[in-house]
């Protein structure tokens, strides 16, 4: 199976990366790429710029708190939030015998989620596969912005003593996508989180200069994330379980599929990772903004250097929080 | 029928056109994309950047002369090439139980073509949707590149007078990409033009700054391409058939399938319109060019608004150059 692409080379775990650095990353190999964090940075004459592209496949593209359409808006501002994500591409490929009428509720969707969150659409691309050749519509949004932060926000830039903040409940969008894909008879509605962060973030740009990582745990959730950045920046990320939230349907759900929520994507939530002298003044902040009411300090940066996740768990135990090895949830976004 | 999407929406003519302004345009209007060149122009901050993206559906994914990487990348700086082009951002979704083998060849394919282009691949998505959700490899390209021509180079910018320069044959990459999909027994092989323009497109930027359209023919050919830029200047171009090239074997292909050439998606020339005082020098460096060879003057600008194409037919004639109204090819880019 080791010469065919599966299903767990898109999830973003240990296969993902194995698929990025044994066949992307070599031939494309260049020091910009090579900092493989969420947006690439590079300069244009005297000026700093960032630039993120990511395709959405979800199934289904209407689910319980969004679309599609808002989740490819949010999700590349989100990638750019801390360079704000100016303008925006979007590139869909519908497939033949696609309702006009869904199209049209995802062009919406788009437009109102790029508008309220302050980015324009400056150009796009409209491709057509025949019926039966790809699933109903994959979107693709590519967008770049200025860094104008003095600090240096890089997944190689925890620093021991860090403070790791985590901006609400985890779950929420994987099992809301699941619930209604599986029609699952889950008690009461998930609704997914997905939420654009840019502006919640320009806020924390505004009050701390010593932010030293930030990410939006999406695709193979906060595991993925923890373990990528401690990776990256070659240390041992402590994180206590009591620290992070849940909500009790999403935590059920979890329980029925027999999936960790720590492994489940995020549309509308963030990981910070603070110097310890501005981590209350950034909690602060988050809890004051609509979309960080719930935030708190997950964790800690240790200071050897085993670049692993340890988890702390409830019953008073250890673990290593494992990054995930194949599929957890195909098509979540 | 027109409740659901069909081919033609995605074949670059009248059916696109009216996807994109009963649609998406309502939608997600700005001025920016109002425009609707090829890439979007925009400042941040005191720079003025230009910005494009694609997806590349195109089946078989390899043909001769090329393949999907190598479009990929050509086609979206081709749709820079006047602003450079600088970085690249590589979206690929791929189908379950793709060949690893295939995967690579085209990896390499992009990044050698990225690499003799001297453009840099920044970023990065891969996606994997189930088997019989897709069709082998779709690809986005997006790019951004800084605009430094002093000149104003717009669809809507061709001048009366201003002469119509084409770089060289028509047709060879659709009728590549056809012959191989169809099998068909022409004689001799027909190679897809697919080539990177930036650095002609630099030469011809620095000779002149009387450059008013520049564009690529891709999608719907030079009978697309001409009557966009004719009508968003808001005149009649008129066309010699004569000066226009077709080589032997793809003109055979042509008249095999009935289809005109001059509808036929190109991936490795331009189309230039310049003021007349500098069209020869602007020819003569592109016939001074590998990529330019066979260019030619096509036609010139008409006084007239009538917003149209007049073609002077060979055989001493003239008609309308209609713009193409549905599927010609499908899934030739």
């Amino acid at each position: 199976m080791n010469n065919k692409i599966l299903l767990a080379h898109g999830s973003g775990g240990l296969l993902s990366q194995k698929l990025l650095e044994d066949h992307f990353l070599p031939s494309f190999s260049n020091p910009i790429l090579g900092s493989l964090d969420d947006g690439a940075i590079f300069d244009i004459d005297s000026q700093r710029l960032c630039m993120s592209t990511d395709t959405y496949i979800v199934d289904p593209i209407f689910f319980p708190g969004g679309d599609i359409g808002k989740l490819a808006v949010c999700g590349t501002i989100n990638d750019l939030a801390m360079c704000g994500g100016r303008p925006l591409s979007v590139a869909v490929i519908i497939e033949e015998g696609f309702l006009m009428e869904e199209l049209d509720r995802i062009i919406s969707s788009m437009a109102n989620t790029a508008s309220e969150a302050g980015v324009s659409i400056v150009t796009g691309d409209t491709k057509v596969v025949p019926n039966g050749k790809g699933d109903k519509i994959f979107i693709n949004s590519t967008g770049i912005g200025l860094v104008e932060y003095p600090g240096n926000i890089s997944g190689m830039n925890a620093q021991t003593g860090d403070k790791i903040i985590l901006s609400g409940t985890i779950g929420d969008h994987g099992m809301a996508v699941m619930s209604k894909r599986e029609g699952l008879g889950f008690s009461g509605v998930i609704n997914s989180d997905v939420a654009y962060l840019n502006k919640m973030v320009e806020g924390i740009l505004n009050i701390s200069i010593n932010i030293h990582c930030m990410r939006d745990p999406t695709r193979g959730g906060i595991a993925s994330v923890l373990n990528e950045l401690a990776e990256k920046s070659k240390k041992t990320f402590y994180i206590d379980e009591e620290a992070i939230q849940v909500r009790p349907q999403v935590r059920g759900a979890c329980e029925i599929l027999g999936i960790d929520p720590m492994y489940v994507a995020n549309e509308g939530k963030m990981l910070a990772i603070v110097a310890p002298e501005d981590a209350n003044k950034v909690l602060n902040f988050m809890r004051s903004h609509p979309l960080g009411k719930e935030a708190s300090i997950i964790g800690q940066v240790g200071e050897d250097s085993r670049m692993g996740v340890i988890l702390n768990t409830i019953i008073g135990g250890k673990r290593v929080l494992e990054r995930p090895a194949g599929e957890i949830l195909p098509r979540i976004c």
